[in-house]
């Protein structure tokens, strides 16, 4: 192959692909094991692949080695590494359902971690809302201030959104295996178990048609970028609160020093730079979502080598949300709610729709009037005091 | 208000909320019922003004009022044609909750009847695949002819990824009622039963604390429009497929000819416009989801005006959706595959996969060798052919 | 046409239509006297039909007939209203030149129009600059007072960013006459003299070779999109600083009551929902930009009924842009800044980099040593007012 | 500051800041020449610093070091490497105005070395069109054959619309001096020639005020993505004809062996990879552009550390553009037409608008009813042809 084209068609797959080692290695062993069940490959043959991919596995594990850009991605780097062993191998499998089959496994893994981050990120927020739960602050609607509120109930809306995700729908289009596919149109003249490997891998469905497969490339990768989206923008939601918070004119948080940075001219200067590259980065997690749909959109079904443009905005997006996720549970803990600022900001004002709701139950007058009478009150005070 | 403001303010929202008729008719009976069983409403006036809103939710439907545009949205148009009763039945109850669950409601709706949509547009390609399934096509990878395919695991691979869809995670989201919340921080000083609303109305929950359902605001709504993305997207990758097979050179699929267009200036075109514009329609749907997760992007907690912008895109999407699969199950059985030409595209070559697997089997050979070997077995024919 | 399938493809394009009547109008007329001047045409005939042209366009204009959806778009709409003298009009002209003229001679209207409105509203920031532009404010970064600003300075650097608009770049797309072109192969065995409507409907140049007009269909859309996007998204970020200015917090800035909505059960409220609207407005902006590029991505060369559905976004995109235009250079001049709120905010800290600057000055000691003299005095001076 | 937080605050921002290294070390240079003009630096200092800036630049270029994750960013990479010289030239000068001139300095190299590229790509269209261009091809609407068109036409059709690009709107934007504006408020106390440095620098003009650098951060960024953006999709429409061209159902075009690629089961085929990967890159530069506007969007005005997430996706695009152009550039005169299999694929259909044109000119016939009789004709012959 032509050198630019090389390049070019290769990209820095090769250096996306590392994460996929342990995923390749797990679904070449379940492929290997499967054909020699079928009776295509001897039982001693499988038995010498599976351990000396186990072994590659482990020492790439350990960076013994990398994959290079003429092997081009991670199958062709193990395929190669196991000699005369890999010649055999790729009976019954395509390029096509190996590289979606590893990329699934990491998918599943992946989701389930970022799962439990998100859990760890709530309980962080059930602990200042344990902790100052109890100061009362304004609840804002259009940023005025409008009702009662406390730390309490702003932590704890956030928790309670946090743990409303959808994860697990990605988690459903992910769970299915691809193997036995082979390019999309299955392995005629070749006799295959895909339940095997189904079971051994831990899949929770065969993926049927063989056509399927590759019709659903970038569906389960969509639904993940998706449900990282929703969770990154709850969390971006989170950080404009707290960088209005930290504000001078609201002044109701403070942040410990190491957690603010200075400024290269202003000295006086704390700035809560890490909620606003929370912010940054969960405005542009869209982008992301984006990049994935815009490989698939309008494809003719069957593969095509666009596909290979899914995973960097995927990975992108996985690492960020581990990232912030992992940020956001170490600073909530580092924030302290101010209670003489907090108390000050409760204006008289934020009681006139509890003050309307004593007239309706005391004076049995409808809701539009007691409102009337209200806003009547408040100007006459409001008249009065700048009089 | 000043005219030029309040034109900008309500925009189309007079128009667009229409449709939210019936479902805030609903709600409004749940909340009544829940005030007069909780004592805040006599059970005369509750039962008065469950008949008004009844009646008025019939001379709507059968289209005898509009919302105006100084009425704003349709709950202020039935508050006010509800006349005295009216007065008393914004207590305990915030525009915000009642905006949320109105949609809520209508989400919940679209959501299954678009689910039984997709079945249908399944269904007719079953029926296809039942019909026309065993002619053989090729299948086809990087546009190239790669495998032995036909009708049948290309339109049942269709069938198949239309029901995965992701809309039951979309009613989940959905499936939470928001009543009760009020403005989005409760009804301090006025005791109610979300319970009851939750009940009568069909909610899964309720949605707790009463911070969460203003922070989930267009989380349901974007969750609707990712679903109904990926559903566009499998149909529009099935609409290029067949605007490529409609062409003078694949040739295997004829349309009816009151399904085609012809052409201002070149008498001779049949043009498969349908598909064309499913095919637009699938690719739009990304920045509909967009234009909903642009509007609760970085925006600090609490109500804000921007949330009615979420309306127009979901609805916009929603009835493209609907207009799609209704279209496409209405011109699948009018497709007619040519026995002819896609026989004439099996070309030998489609068997080399399933040659090699042969020589892996009686052979003993390894994969890739049998690989090597029907290459150049190729390689001869094609020479021989041109020498 | 099948039913179903006519108002699928038609869609709600006929409405759409409606704006492009005088364009069509005036491209046709244009068209019309080039074919006679090509002999290809009686010029009485040419002179009958610019008539009935000009006829139909006014009476279009005083609302007499619309687009039905059986006319499907306002080309057909026209030409059959013509009777006899339009059937022989579309020699040397496809529909698809000719909703490209059009098209293009109603952008090039609305970038004129559009950019004045930009200088409108640049222009009501330059009278709140003159008017109350001395009084000081706080210059912020990461949200924190870090400079002494002033409302002048905050009100210019919007105008001067509005005023470098990039509209012209769509007009330069837009400005290229496609007639002529045809279906996009041009009219083999029909001369036709381009240059001719060109210069009637003042185009810039002629669209060359006949095969660019179909492949530049959506550029010049995008990049008028991509211009209001930017307009869009600059005033959305002083509609952010307004709400932020407009809350208790700041109180930097007051509006006139009628610029303002109350809420429904909190009788103080005065919300700024007009600039909540414009803030959500510009955050969609983007997603529109999108839907116009989505349809042209990836698409074969040549027309593709897929084309109609850039109308919408575009459309849509320039009414908002054009109301957000008029309602902020309405709401501009009732914006009060308020001398004691503002005054209040300029804390000593805001000089800290004027004093480093100073000491620089008179002690000619390097930048970063006076910076850390000052941040020891800063130190010092909280330790007391703390101690 | 906390290593978690210093981690994911500075993220790969060490990495992306190294292609600045040049602009940085220009633009510091002018900074001092312009303190020491001003009297605010001596002229020993100033002289020496720039030699230290030009010596450092030098050694980074070949590769003598590297900014480190500490360091944060190429700026303080550069200022601590000075010494004590450092401490001096952040005078007048803040991280704001600094990284935005090193940036924009940037951008005008990359969109002038772009607009070279655009124009060889377009040259080796027009080679192609030179060479191969009278071979007759069908013109295509609706993907279906509709007039006779060639090689040439189409060729040329994407040279002249690469040839109109929007690269300059870019630079007109980029083309503005932001130094001087420090922090985004000015330096109060401090006089500065800010037309000094941008006669140095050849920026164009001085951006004013001061107010404005920061409220254009992302404007030249994004008009440069979506100029990047319509060059990509006019490429991606071409890999997509190529695509279809290279397909054994249109046969038209032939690539050199060593620009395709095999498949790892099927032995006779070759892949266009190249053209897909051109397809699949040109398909997600909107969502790059995207992520540029989505930082910015909502902003309040003045410096927010998101800004730093808008050059990531900046500096993809303009790698990934870069890369695209260069490999066409290097593909296309490998493209070889084949006269039999384009020659065999020009039906007489596609001359019946022609036809239709000699019937209006010879018998002087209406075209509706030319058209109507070529029609007719049509019908005729294929009826006899299928009787």
């Amino acid at each position: 192959l032509d050198q630019t084209i090389l390049e070019f068609t290769v990209g820095n797959d090769h250096v996306l692909d590392e994460r996929l080692a342990p995923y390749d290695v797990a679904a070449s062993q379940a492929h290997v094991r499967m054909l020699a069940k079928c009776g295509h490959l001897s039982t001693s043959d499988a038995e010498a692949t599976c351990q000396a991919l186990e072994a590659l596995g482990k020492s790439h594990d350990e960076g013994a080695w990398h994959v290079s850009l003429e092997e081009e991605d991670i199958h062709t780097a193990l395929e190669n590494r196991l000699g005369d062993l890999g010649k055999r191998i790729h009976l019954g499998r395509s390029r096509n359902d190996q590289v979606l089959a590893a990329l699934r496994l990491y998918m599943k893994d992946a989701i389930a971690r970022i799962g439990e981050q998100v859990e760890s990120l709530a309980e962080a927020l059930d602990i200042l809302a344990a902790d100052q739960g109890s100061l009362p602050i304004p609840g804002y609607t259009h940023m005025q201030r409008a009702m009662p509120s406390s730390v309490g109930l702003w932590a704890e809306g956030f928790a309670a959104e946090l743990r409303s995700h959808t994860l697990w729908a990605a988690m459903d289009l992910a769970d299915r295996n691809p193997l036995g596919s082979a390019a999309g149109y299955g392995t005629p003249g070749l006799e295959l178990d895909r339940a095997q490997t189904t079971q051994e891998l831990g899949f929770s469905e065969t993926q049927e048609p063989v056509t399927a497969p590759q019709l659903s490339r970038g569906k389960a990768e969509a639904a993940l970028a998706f449900a990282l989206t929703l969770i990154l923008q709850d969390i971006g939601r989170l950080a404009t609160d707290l960088c209005l918070f930290a504000s001078q004119e609201f002044a109701f948080v403070r942040l410990p020093d190491e957690m603010t940075t200075g400024s290269s001219i202003m000295p006086q200067k704390r700035n809560p730079d890490v909620f606003e590259l929370v912010r940054g980065h969960s405005a542009q997690a869209p982008a992301r979502l984006l990049a994935i749909l815009a490989v698939t959109a309008k494809m003719p079904s069957g593969y095509h080598r666009d596909l290979q443009l899914i995973k960097a905005p995927l990975f992108d997006l996985i690492d960020t949300a581990e990232a912030v996720l992992e940020v956001m549970t170490h600073a909530i803990p580092g924030l302290t709610f101010d209670p003489a600022k907090t108390q000050a900001a409760m204006s008289p004002d934020l009681f006139a729709a509890q003050r309307a709701y004593e007239l309706v139950q005391s004076q049995g007058i409808p809701f539009r009037e007691a409102y009337q009478k209200v806003a009547s009150e408040l100007a006459d005070r409001s008249a009065a005091s700048h009089g």
